[in-house]
């Protein structure tokens, strides 16, 4: 295997913003040459699929400028500084779906653009839910949607869930809850 | 369900870089008030799952300066100015991992990030394949690994595949092809 590094020659602060920061490294390859890499600073997020007893999976649909489209994904949102995940996935549940989870499972953890972003997105699955009000956030309007979960991977596999942590994390859960239709003899 | 649009009232352009652009969108909520959305540009991408016969799928494995790790990934890259992505994922695939393949088909497509960035990934699974040699590009470091596609997926759930896209379209492929254990009667 080759050694695989790509140390720092220079490094140019771009912008930072509310949410996201851009710089552009100059990195030496192995093979002794410069490369230029634009690296968007993002400080990570959660992403939840709350299941209730009859496993159907709260969804939310929201107005995303950057696609210039409503998308039904899974709640999620990003940390605050220094903010533990479970803990912001806790939070992110009760903001967006009025939720509290007696269960937060970490499924797995993911980078969602690595060739240009350094987010990692922590997916998580919620259970023994006690339904409340959605917190109403100052800027984003949501709608929350309950759906059954093999529904909701049928919305993937026909492309109508076109958001990849939803995609990651519910194709993750499918596997990681007991199927009712499979009883354990 | 709400009327769900955010209307651009101001746009400013902050960077625009090789791969990626940023803009900060002043846009108006349905309830009237202002909010602001960071977005990052990208022209789209593609990812392939390329499959031989014996249900072995080749990964890539490079270093990433996002992350700072090197990761194990679905071949993937950019699309060029233009390009369809059924070509790009041809392109990807043969620059990556010198394949050709006869069968080129899209599994779904998928915004990486909508929360603040454009990119969307078409996912393939590429089948039919012809092995050659990977082209070297001028600043890339590639490895290429062949591993049996459930070994793949057990990596996927394991948490050793760290890269959205590949977890998608892996699990998406799973269910996509033939499985060698289930004969059809």
């Amino acid at each position: 295997m080759k050694a695989m590094a790509e140390p720092t020659v220079k490094s140019e602060r771009l912008y930072q913003g509310r949410v996201v920061g851009l710089r552009v490294d100059t990195v030496r390859l192995s093979n002794g040459t410069l490369a230029s890499r634009e690296i968007v600073e993002h400080p990570g997020a959660v992403c939840v699929v709350p299941l209730d007893q009859g496993k159907n999976v709260l969804l939310v649909r929201q107005y995303r400028k950057a696609a210039e489209r409503s998308l039904l994904e899974v709640p999620a949102g990003t940390l605050e500084p220094g903010e533990d995940p479970v803990a912001c996935a806790h939070r992110e549940l009760e903001e967006e779906t009025g939720c509290r989870a007696g269960e937060m499972r970490e499924l797995v953890s993911f980078y969602t653009s690595p060739g240009f972003c350094t987010e990692v997105i922590h997916a998580f699955v919620a259970r023994d839910l006690t339904r409340g009000r959605p917190l109403e956030a100052e800027d984003e309007e949501l709608e929350v949607v309950s759906v059954p979960l093999a529904e909701a991977v049928s919305l993937v596999r026909r492309g109508e869930i076109r958001d990849a942590k939803s995609i990651a994390a519910l194709l993750l859960a499918l596997d990681a809850v007991p199927r009712p239709g499979r009883r354990r003899l």
